[in-house]
Parts: C-alpha cells; sequence; structure tokens
C-alpha cells in the first residue's frame, strides 16, 4: 500500500521516474522528482513500484511571515476542498491539510494586503458538508470576529459552497466581511484560479462590504472575480472557473485583476452597522424536493412518516406541481410541517395567485417562496424552525428577508 | 354557481357593468361587455350577480380558413396551456378548449405560411402532464406524419414543456420538423408572445429542421425567436418571455421577426434523412432526486421498496453526493435499478473520474451522465428502460446519444 511521502518509481513507455509520491486531485498519479518538479501519470498507462518508504517528506511547514503594522487582521478558516489541495500541492507538502502560513507563502501578494491567522475547522470534501458542520464553521467564524478579525475568509469547496454561504448568512449577522472562496481548477492545470480568487477575497475581507459573500471568478479569464451576496448565488457550472452566479439579482461588487479595485455594483450592508450575533441553531430534517412530471406524492408521506419538520419544494414555472400534489400539501400543512413552494427555473419569481393550481396550492397551506433560490430556501427552512417555536412564526420569517434571500420585486435585468 | 358563458354584472366603486363571464388565467373576473370589449376586475374587490344563464354565448366557431394551393401541410395538436387560453380569450370563446381555426383567425399571418389541420389531443394544465399524455401525444404526432403532414406544431403549457419536448425526441424517429411553442404572457397582458411565437413556430414547422424543436422568445423583445433542440433546453425563469435557454449547446437556429428569416446557428438532422418510426414504451416508475447536504440516503430505500426502476441523480458540482450515499447507489445498482448521475449546476459535464467519491460512485454502478440536463436525464430513463430488457443493455443506452441529449465534449463556450 502505498501511502502519500512515499518514494516511489513510475515507469511509463520503457522511462523510469523516481520520486515522492504526491496529494493529487486529478486522478493521476503524482510524484516530486529529485530536480523539484512534478510530473503526473496516468495510473492506468504506468506501473508503479515502491522505492523506500517515506519519511524524509516530512517537509517542516514555512515560518510564519512577517507582520506588517498597519495592515488589518483577517482570519482565515479552513474547511478543505481544491483550494486548499492546490497550494498544498505547490508548495510540496504531503497532507492536504492547509495552513494560512502554506497559502500566504505560495501567494506572497497577500502579505500586501493584511496580516493573517488561519485555521483548520475540518479538512472534509464539500459534498460531504451538512448542517452540523455550518453551525461548528458559524461559531468558528463569531470566534473570530469576537476575537478582533476585521474580516474573515472561508477556504471551501466549490460543490456545496453556496449552500454554506446561505447558512452562514442567516446565522450570523455580522459587523464584518465574511467572504467564502475556492477554486474550480486543481494545479496541475495551467488555468488554476486559486491565487487570483484568494487575493480577491482578501480585498474583501478588508473592504467596507460587511456581508457574508462568494468571491469567485467573473469570467472565464482573469479580467476580475465577483462578489456574490452568500444568498443569491449559484454553481451553475460544473467545470468553468466562472460558474458562480448571481440570481434574481445583480452582484454586489466586482474585484479588479490585479488592480485589486472594488467597484460596488449593488446594495450592501456596511462595516460595523450591526453588532455580531450569532444564532447558530438549525433544525437538519428538513428535504428538498424537485417535483417532476408523474412524480408520486407519495414522498411526502416518506417525509411525513421519517419525522421531517419542514419541506421545500421545487416546482415548475411560477410554482407548480401537480394536482393530487395538492392533497399532499394539506396533509404536511396540517401535520405542521411548512411546506415552502419555489421554482426549478430558479430564475424569476414564484406566482401561485395566477392559476388554478397555484391558488390550490396556496389553500392547502403553501408557502410561497417569492424570488428565493430553492437551495437557499432550504437552508433558511432550517434556521427558521429552529428560531421559532410555533410553525406560523416559521412561516412569518420565510416570507420576510432576513439575510438579502427574499425581495418584494425581481429585476427583469437579472 | 356561476358558468363562463352566463351573463353577469359586476359591481366595483358603485359602478355596475353587465356582460358575458369568460374565461380567464389571471385569477380576475373577465367580462366580455355589449361593446365587444372586455374588462376585468379583482374579485375581492367587486360584487358579483347572475343576470342570466349563460346560452347566448355559444358563438359559431369561426369557419374554416380558405386552402391555398401550394403551401405546406401542417398540423397543429393541441395540449392546452396559456397559449390556447389565449387565443379562446382573444376571439371570445366560452371554452378554454383549442381549435385550429380559432388559433388562425386571430393570427392571420399564419395563414401565409401553411394549411393548417387542427387536433385537441388533451387540454390539461401542463404541470398535470405524465408518461402516459407523453405517450398518447407522441402517437398522435405519428400518426400526422403518417398522414403525410410536412410539419407539426405542438402547444403546450411552458411549465413541462421541456419535459415533453424530451420525451417526444426519443419517442419519434421524424423525417419532418415536430415544434413545441407555448406563450409566457396571458393575453390580457400587452406583452403577449403567443402570436410571434405561432408565427415562428410554423415558418419552423415548414423548415428543413426535421428534428423536435422548442420555439420561444429569444429575447425579451420582439427581434427573434430561438430554436432549441428537444433534448437540450430548459425553462430558466418563471415569467420572462426569452425564458427557455440551450443548455450545454447553442440553439439550432434563429428566426428572425417578423421576416420569418431562419438563420441556422448549430447541426441538425434534414426533412426525410430517417424514415418516421415511433417507440412509444416508457417505464413511468423513475424518480429524478435532487441531492442536498444532509439529505438521508433512506430516499434510496423509499424508492427501491415502492418498485421503483430507475434513478436520476442530480449530484452536486461535477457529479457529487455524500460518502453516506455511495452505499445507497450500490444497493440499487446491485437491485438492477440503474442510477443515472447528472449535475444541479445544470451547465457542464459530469466527471466522476477527478475525486475521490466520484471514483466511488461508480464502482458502485452509478452511471455518468456526461453533459445530459437532469430532467432529460429522467425521461431518457424511462424510455431505456421501457426499450431493453436487461439493465445493462439500459445503461448502455444511457450512455449513447440518441436525440443530440449528451455529446462527448461540451462546447466552453454555452
Amino acid at each position: 500500500m502505498l501511502e502519500l511521502g512515499d518514494r516511489i518509481a513510475v515507469t511509463k513507455d520503457g522511462i523510469r521516474r523516481e520520486g515522492v509520491l504526491m496529494p493529487s486531485v486529478s486522478g493521476r498519479v503524482v510524484i516530486k522528482m529529485d530536480s523539484g518538479y512534478n510530473a503526473g501519470f496516468d495510473p492506468e498507462r504506468a506501473t508503479v513500484e515502491l522505492v523506500a518508504k517515506g519519511k524524509a517528506l516530512k517537509i517542516p511547514p514555512p515560518p510564519p511571515p512577517p507582520r506588517r503594522e498597519g495592515l488589518p487582521k483577517v482570519s482565515i478558516l479552513s474547511t478543505g476542498g481544491t483550494i486548499a489541495s492546490k497550494v498544498d500541492y505547490r508548495t510540496g507538502a504531503v497532507t492536504s491539510q492547509f495552513s494560512a502560513e502554506e497559502i500566504i507563502s505560495s501567494i506572497p501578494e497577500l502579505l500586501e494586503i493584511a496580516n493573517y491567522e488561519g485555521k483548520v475547522i475540518y479538512n472534509i470534501l464539500s459534498e460531504n458538508m451538512k448542517a452540523e458542520y455550518w453551525q461548528e464553521l458559524a461559531r468558528a467564524v463569531g470566534s473570530e470576529i469576537e476575537k478582533g478579525a476585521d474580516g474573515v475568509i472561508v477556504t471551501h469547496g466549490t460543490d456545496t459552497m453556496t449552500y454554506t454561504a446561505a447558512a452562514l448568512s442567516f446565522m450570523i449577522k455580522t459587523p464584518v466581511p465574511i467572504v467564502l472562496v475556492g477554486s474550480q481548477r486543481s494545479s496541475d492545470r495551467p488555468s488554476s484560479d486559486a491565487a487570483m480568487n484568494a487575493i480577491s477575497a482578501a480585498a474583501v475581507a478588508t473592504s467596507d462590504i460587511a456581508e457574508v459573500t462568494v468571491v469567485m471568478h467573473g469570467t472565464s479569464s482573469d479580467g476580475f472575480c465577483l462578489v456574490h451576496r452568500g444568498t443569491r448565488v449559484r454553481k451553475m457550472h460544473t467545470s468553468r472557473r466562472d460558474a458562480f452566479q448571481s440570481i434574481n439579482q445583480h452582484p454586489i461588487a466586482r474585484v479588479d485583476y490585479p488592480s485589486r479595485d472594488i467597484v460596488i455594483l449593488g446594495e450592501h450592508r456596511r462595516r460595523g452597522e450591526v453588532e455580531l450575533e450569532v444564532k447558530d441553531g438549525l433544525e437538519p430534517r428538513c428535504a428538498l424536493v424537485k417535483y417532476f412530471p408523474g412524480a408520486s406524492p407519495d414522498l411526502f408521506e416518506h417525509y411525513i412518516t421519517s419525522g421531517y419538520r419542514g419541506i421545500v419544494l421545487e416546482g415548475t414555472g411560477l410554482g407548480h406541481v401537480a394536482s393530487d400534489w395538492v392533497g399532499a400539501i394539506k396533509t404536511a400543512s396540517d401535520a405542521g410541517i411548512p411546506v415552502v413552494i419555489t421554482s426549478q427555473c430558479l430564475r424569476g419569481r414564484i406566482c401561485d395567485r395566477v392559476y388554478d393550481t397555484g391558488r390550490d396550492i396556496l389553500a392547502a397551506g403553501g408557502i410561497e417562496g417569492g424570488d428565493i433560490l430553492p437551495e437557499v430556501a432550504l437552508v433558511k427552512l432550517m434556521w427558521a424552525l429552529a428560531n421559532t417555536s410555533a410553525v406560523d412564526e416559521a412561516e412569518a420569517l420565510m416570507k420576510a428577508p432576513i439575510a438579502g434571500e427574499i425581495s418584494p420585486s425581481t429585476p427583469t435585468t437579472v
């Protein structure tokens, strides 16, 4: 069994190369050769043998960077994901654990922006994220702010980053910027976006935008990053660097690169406008159900009998489901399980007052989701149910804007 | 109990108006007054009384339009939806049933393009669509083509139009154009898109684009419609007229308006290239499951014990779900239930070979969906399971392009 750090030999097309087995997120076998260069191999087209068990590669972490007077303090909290593995990969560390020192030593521009404190909160694949991790993260972010951080950066895998951004948005009232950042391209690709995203995130973390935001590439080239509100952003492409888009709202700002100038594009809460408050309650027994033609309403029964406390429906168009689902919505509502109506169109608003089906859904107790994203509605429902004692209070919370996630009218230009 | 066609009086703000109760899709009470004008009222702010039971309003259908020599034959099949109610509403008929004569008499430009045969296949709200209706529709379309139609137009509610378009795409090999069309705006709004969409659909139905397509507004103004492949289109906004977008592929063509010039933008199958073939089998016991952080894999158990035959998973990012879902995927696969992996990003490709989770999903039996849309994968799985006798054949079908729904590489510009 080969382990990271082992010295191995890779033979491909008759050529044998020796080196130290490195972490890899591409599925390729990557070795650091004695020359200092890395080489990657398709494991199905090369043979691999152990030369010596690893130990030699316990590279000591780089020394902490010098503190510069007068710069703001930014905390970097790591949760895992490509951005963390990439940085490790570059620096040659054998673990995919992240440290602020490592990220800074590989992206020296960061030192011009702030002094940093780094913490590993956990190191998981972002698809394994769940409510209890969001809560742990919210408490950690709150603690950094209490201790005087002028801004917090959370590095995160991109797959579920927007769910986490929404969760932090509801759980934390923040007087300082809280910025989620990740990268879409692993470091063995020339198109890596990690450095530019991290630098832009640091610029936002030291700016006046005191909200939970997601900062990622704005185009597929390197001209600028966009600053998205944490409750209005969605990953809209599996692999593009500009996969993240604001939905039903313009981005809050643009960070030009490499100048780091921040151009404000929309309203935002300013630094110090509110006091820090962390309400980290979440009810995890909530489900997001996507409707499709012919879908059986039995699914509701499954969730009700399994003890679920809330359901978000992704209906069609303006928020419709088949007529035979209306009874199921009523059963759930009558049982004290709020059912929030959103749209699988993603863009635009729910309006259940235009067609008969919509009016029937409302009569059955369905809660109109306005222009909230389905995924954000799910996270908000978890939060609303944990922060209220009665269903009608939770319903009222769902209809009220808490963190910019819903608005009485949606601009037609987004 | 008031019925459409009854003569009623509506009193609002002390003013009493008489007229005939008309169909309405806006939730307002609409009457046709003796002047010929319609008026609409908020039912909560007006009082309504019956003057005389309806009968007077049995308006005879308009006479069939004159046939013109030399024009192609187009069949118009109606399934319900806003486009049908709008036309009725305009002509003043008391039923929301559609007839070709009615649509043509309200949009005279259509007569310049073709001679028409009209049929009401059913008249339902599109959210009530399901597999057996798709099958009925496929047979009806096939029958029109057999009888010599040069093109078929299907009018459809917009909410589930793309599911139906995908279903027809898999079920029918067609030598002539099959065009789905609808409208986003009901006729009491000045911005109605019904006429331009219908005219553009007729242009495509008489063109060389012999595929199942969706023809809808291309922008929020009236410059052109877009022709989307039936397996590559999605409703991406609840209310905008240009809600329909091609995903992971450029639209096939643009229809300029009012010139009706068709500008080809992508590859397409030509008229007469294949013989008509209708394979209308569908296995309705298939489910589309959207993954979310913390989602319980128990959902799989529900579907397995409920006798489902296939599952499409909408994973995060490149096609990921939490590690505790991998066992559930294996259980389903081992039980002969294919599990197809797609992405809730919608745009881009699944790639389960890059990260550990993806490789675990594949090892558990998950089937990579490539760049297929989740909703299209659901419909295709229904079709694949009905047209094969073994699970591995269905799996092979899911991976092969049948109707342009999946491709070995996705252009980066879409």
